[in-house]
């Protein structure tokens, strides 16, 4: 416990202080909780401990199915009959991380947040979200640099899978950070147009048609002819609210779980492009129904405005 | 392993033929296996093993964080460390499902389906779509008796949540069969409405308005007083394709996951609201984006059409 260069051995010393975040569905677990400092052993630290149970590990199934694994039974009917199953040690490994010793920003950080559906009108938009956007902007807090920088050849320029230089229908396509391009079945793409002063789907109105259906043709076909995946096996999407405020187009494998295709987030390219034709004015009047995290900066803006809580 | 009567202690004696879907991001595996036969030694009978990973249980967290976990180290960079982790035996349970003997039907029931990408347009729908539902109404296929009893008090009637008995705008508030009641982060409510012949969203004009403006207020003020859930943590929707042709609204606490809540399944009650407003013949005019696994009748229909495959 006390050597800070030794690598620790085990979870001993580790104190619970609370759970921060239970995330049932994906098996894992965020906890605070200290332990004994590396400097002196009457103080402890505070940690975060991320705890997640791996998937099965198909080399190690034949081990799993053997008499190392004890069963007691939960039900037997029929043919049908369900267990608690505890597998040998060495099969049961999970990840932990550890934060150690954790400031305020990281315990917060993984705290879960509650969620609340907002509902933004029209008027909402020009009177809340873009006067926020435009400030944030403006004091380079929301900073699009990064991605100007890919646009203009200035950064990330190996990563290029296809640009259209076109500048009011072109658009690059880049592998999403996510994608370790490994696995095509894992395909995680991003459409970034040329065009600038798009921030989301919101600004789209009949003119960008030409620009929705070329990524839409060109994109997906360049992305069949490099990755062999054709169109129908592909999800293609614009967030709102978007994580940045240039527009983009998300595109991977419909294989792949992903929280951010909900449909309180996800709009289909397909259902843009022929909303945009019904009329052209759709996205300037539609309200959008999307969900925020508490400790998000755009939800304090509809809270001060009454505007959260129904 | 000759005993027919004596519960299963172990899974020994379980060989493994092939792996019918690896889930990993839910952390289960399905498996086909065999198992030797309880009426002889010489044979061996198919069997369906589900295996899957049971979340972290809060109440053996201080076990896990223990001397008794084993380390190794994968990284340790500053304030940040990654572990493989080895708890011990009894914290680390998984849920075993057996299906002996398997039939033809288990496998393939469990075995991993390719998706595919499926555009319905106006006319796909005429032409595929609704001869094809028809033809399965007619024949009995789909069986919506169970839907009509509720609606007529014959069955279920000590689960009803609400009723609104309008033959046009009124409509059954039950608990879906997922939520077990226990929980209200986990509330899962089905509302019906009483109005035959609608089958879906694809049915829904702005004569319809009024019904769905109903579910939408009194639903959900009604959800509030006696779950006390209100709607800005509540998700609304329809699916299309849905899972039976009697309209019906999904109601869901936002912290679930669901796997059919994806844009390409889901379509938000409000926004089928307003685009109802917006022209009544959205919903026949639109063309459809969805999802369909490759052994779904309808998807057979649309590879017949050659309409499944772009």
């Amino acid at each position: 416990n006390g050597d800070a260069t030794a690598s620790r051995k085990s979870l001993s010393g580790v104190e619970l202080v609370s759970v921060l975040n239970d995330k049932t569905s994906q098996k894992a677990i965020f906890v605070h909780g200290r332990i004994a400092s590396a400097k002196s052993e009457q103080t402890a630290d505070d940690a975060v401990i991320l705890l997640e149970k791996k998937p099965f590990n198909q080399s190690q199934l034949q081990e799993i199915l053997s008499s190392q694994t004890k069963l007691t039974v939960d039900l037997e009917n029929d043919i049908y009959s369900t267990y608690t199953a505890y597998p040998p040690p060495l099969v049961s490994d999970i990840k932990a991380t550890i934060i150690c010793p954790a400031a305020e920003k990281h315990i917060r950080k993984y705290m879960k947040q509650k969620l609340t559906v907002v509902r933004e009108t029209k008027e909402d938009y020009l009177n809340i979200t873009m006067p926020f956007l435009e400030k944030q902007i403006a004091s380079n807090v929301f900073n699009l640099q990064w991605v100007f920088n890919i646009l203009e050849h200035k950064a990330e320029t190996e990563r290029v899978l296809f640009e259209d230089d076109n500048k009011n229908t072109g658009f690059m396509l880049m592998p999403d950070m996510k994608w370790d391009r490994s696995d095509v079945k894992s395909l995680y793409v991003m459409a970034l147009p040329h065009k600038r002063g798009l921030k989301s789907i919101r600004d789209l109105t009949a003119e960008h048609i030409p620009l929705l259906e070329n990524i839409q043709t060109k994109g997906l076909e360049v992305i069949e002819k490099l990755f062999k995946i054709p169109a129908n096996e592909l999800r293609v999407y614009f967030h709102y609210q978007p994580s940045y405020y240039h527009l983009h187009v998300h595109i991977n494998h419909i294989e792949l779980d992903l929280p951010g295709t909900e449909a309180l987030r996800a709009h289909l390219l397909s259902d843009v492009i022929e909303n945009l034709k019904l009329t052209g004015d759709y996205y300037q009047n539609k309200t959008f129904t999307f969900v925020l995290q508490e400790n998000n900066f755009l939800f304090t803006e509809f809270a001060k405005a009454n505007k959260a809580l129904n």
